[in-house]
C-alpha cells in the first residue's frame, strides 16, 4: 500500500491584512469638527504566475483569502492544492499567486478567453458566467427552523464591527445553524463573498448544510456564487432581484430576504421552513 | 459666414425600457403567503459597431441612457455626436450602438487595451482607470448652503419609487440647488451613475454647479465618475471610503455623506459650506 499523505496541501501565505478603518476629521451639520472612522479602500492587482488577472478594490483586511476565493469562484482554480503560495505586496498593490506545476490555471484562463477580465485599475466585480454549468446544480433540500433564523440574526448582529464603526462596507457570513463560522466585511459584497469562499477552502469547510448570509442584495451573482459553493440557503437583510429568484428556483436554493428583527420573507423554498417560532 | 447648424446631433434611439419591478409571491415569518414586488434584473450586452464591449446586469428601465453613459464614463466616446444610433433588442439581450464614421471608438477601445473588459455574462461594473487624467481635474469651488442640502434631501425622498416598492436598487440623482434634474434607480449604483451621465449628454446638461446624489457609498469609483463629469459636489446617504476621500481632496470635490434627516458629515470641502440652518 502506498504511503498516503493525509495532510492537505495549503498554500504558503503572507499575512498582509490592512487595518480596515482610518480615522479622519469631518465637519458635522452644526459646523463642528468631529473625529470619525471611515472604511479603507485599496486597489489590489491579482497576478497568477505573473499573469495579471484582475484588479479588485478592497478593504484589504483579508487579501489572501480574497485572492484564493476569487480564483475559486471564477473557476480558474479547481483545487486549493494547485496553489503553491499567495503573497501580498502592498507597495506594489499586488497579490502574487503561484501555482503548482501542471495546475493548468493559465490554460484555463486562456480557454475562458473573453470571460476573464483585466482592468488597469479600479473596480472589478466581474463574474465569469458559468450559467450552463449552474443549471446542472440541484442543491439538497434541508429543513430550516424559523427559530434558528432568529438566533442567527441575533448572532450576526454582533459581528459587523467595521460597518458599525465606519459604514461603507458589506458583510457576508457562512453559518451552520445559528453558528457564525466565518464573517467577512469588504467595500464590495462580491469581495466579501469571495473571501468567504477562500476561507472555506483554507479551512476545508464544505458548503452543504450551511447558510450564507449577506447584508447586500441577492442578485443573480450572489445566487450563482452560493450555488457553485454548494450552499443551499441564502439569507439577506436586503431585497432580491427577479433574476436572483429565477436562478434560485432553478437550482433549489432557499432564498430568505428582508430579514431584520422578527421579520423576513421566504422567496423560494418555503416548503423547507419549519415554523417553530410563529406567534 | 458659414451656415451654423445649431441643432445638436443626438442619436436615434429605441425606447425599450423594461418595467422595473415584478410581482411575486413570498412567504412571511408567519408562514403566510404575500404578494410582493421585487426588482428586475437582466443582462444587457453592449455592442459598439457590432464589437462586444461589456455585459451589464441592469434593472433595464433606461437601457439607452445606460449604454450612452457607460461609453461616456469609460471614455470610449468623447462626444455624443459620434453616436448615430442606440437600439436595444431584449430578445438578444443586447444594445447595439452604431457610431458615425470617423468617431474612432473602436480604435480607442483597442488602444485602451486591457482596460476594457468583456464578460460573457454577469456583472460588469468595470472602471477603466483614468487616474492620471483625473489628477489634472480641479473642480471649481462653489458655495453650498446647508438649507439647500435639507431641501434637497426632502425632495429626493419623493423620487425613490422602485426602492420603496421593491428594494434591491440604488438611486442616483443629478441636482441643481434643491431641484432634482435627473433621478435613476438601478440594481447597480454604477449603472445608475452611468445612466445619469447618458441623460446629461442627451439633455445637454453640464456638470458645473450641480450636486450628484447617491444612496450608495462614496467609493473611489463614484468620486472618479463625478470628477470626470465636472460635478463639484457628491452627496450620499451612506458612508465613504478612504480612497474616495483622497481622490476628492486631490480634485477639490466636496464630499457630504451620511446625509439622513437633519444629519450629515462633510468629509471634504467644509470651507464651501454656508451654515444657514444651524440651530
Amino acid at each position: 500500500m502506498p504511503f498516503v499523505d493525509t495532510k492537505r496541501k495549503t498554500p504558503e501565505m503572507s499575512q498582509a491584512g490592512l487595518s480596515p478603518t482610518h480615522t479622519v476629521t469631518a465637519t458635522d451639520e452644526n459646523g463642528q469638527q468631529r473625529t470619525v472612522e471611515i472604511a479603507g479602500e485599496a486597489p489590489l492587482t491579482l497576478k497568477v504566475d505573473n499573469r495579471e488577472i484582475v484588479t479588485l478594490m478592497t478593504l484589504g483586511n483579508q487579501p489572501e483569502a480574497l485572492a484564493i476565493g476569487y480564483l475559486r469562484n471564477q473557476k480558474l482554480i479547481q483545487d486549493i492544492a494547485d496553489i503553491r503560495s499567495v503573497q501580498v505586496d502592498w507597495e506594489r498593490e499586488t497579490v502574487f499567486v503561484e501555482t503548482r506545476e501542471g495546475s493548468g490555471v493559465l490554460d484555463r484562463e486562456r480557454e475562458l478567453g473573453r470571460r476573464i477580465v483585466t482592468t488597469g485599475c479600479g473596480q472589478g466585480t466581474i463574474f465569469s458566467c458559468t450559467l450552463n454549468d449552474l443549471y446542472d446544480i440541484q442543491l439538497p433540500s434541508i429543513p430550516i427552523q424559523q427559530s434558528v433564523i432568529y438566533e442567527l440574526l441575533a448572532a450576526l448582529s454582533r459581528h459587523n464591527q467595521i460597518y458599525r464603526s465606519a459604514g461603507a462596507v458589506h458583510g457576508c457570513a457562512l453559518c451552520r445553524g445559528s453558528d457564525v463560522l466565518l464573517f467577512v466585511e469588504d467595500v464590495g459584497r462580491h469581495n466579501a463573498a469571495d473571501a468567504i469562499a477562500g476561507h472555506m477552502w483554507l479551512d476545508d469547510i464544505p458548503g452543504e448544510g450551511t447558510i450564507f448570509y449577506t447584508t447586500g442584495r441577492l442578485t443573480s451573482e450572489m445566487v450563482m456564487k452560493a450555488g457553485q459553493m454548494g450552499i443551499p440557503v441564502l439569507l439577506s437583510r436586503s431585497g432580491i432581484t427577479h433574476m436572483g429568484l429565477e436562478l434560485a428556483q432553478a437550482i433549489n436554493l432557499t432564498l430568505i430576504a428582508r430579514a431584520k428583527g422578527r421579520h423576513f420573507l421566504v422567496y423560494n423554498g418555503a416548503e423547507h421552513m419549519r415554523w417553530d417560532a410563529t406567534v
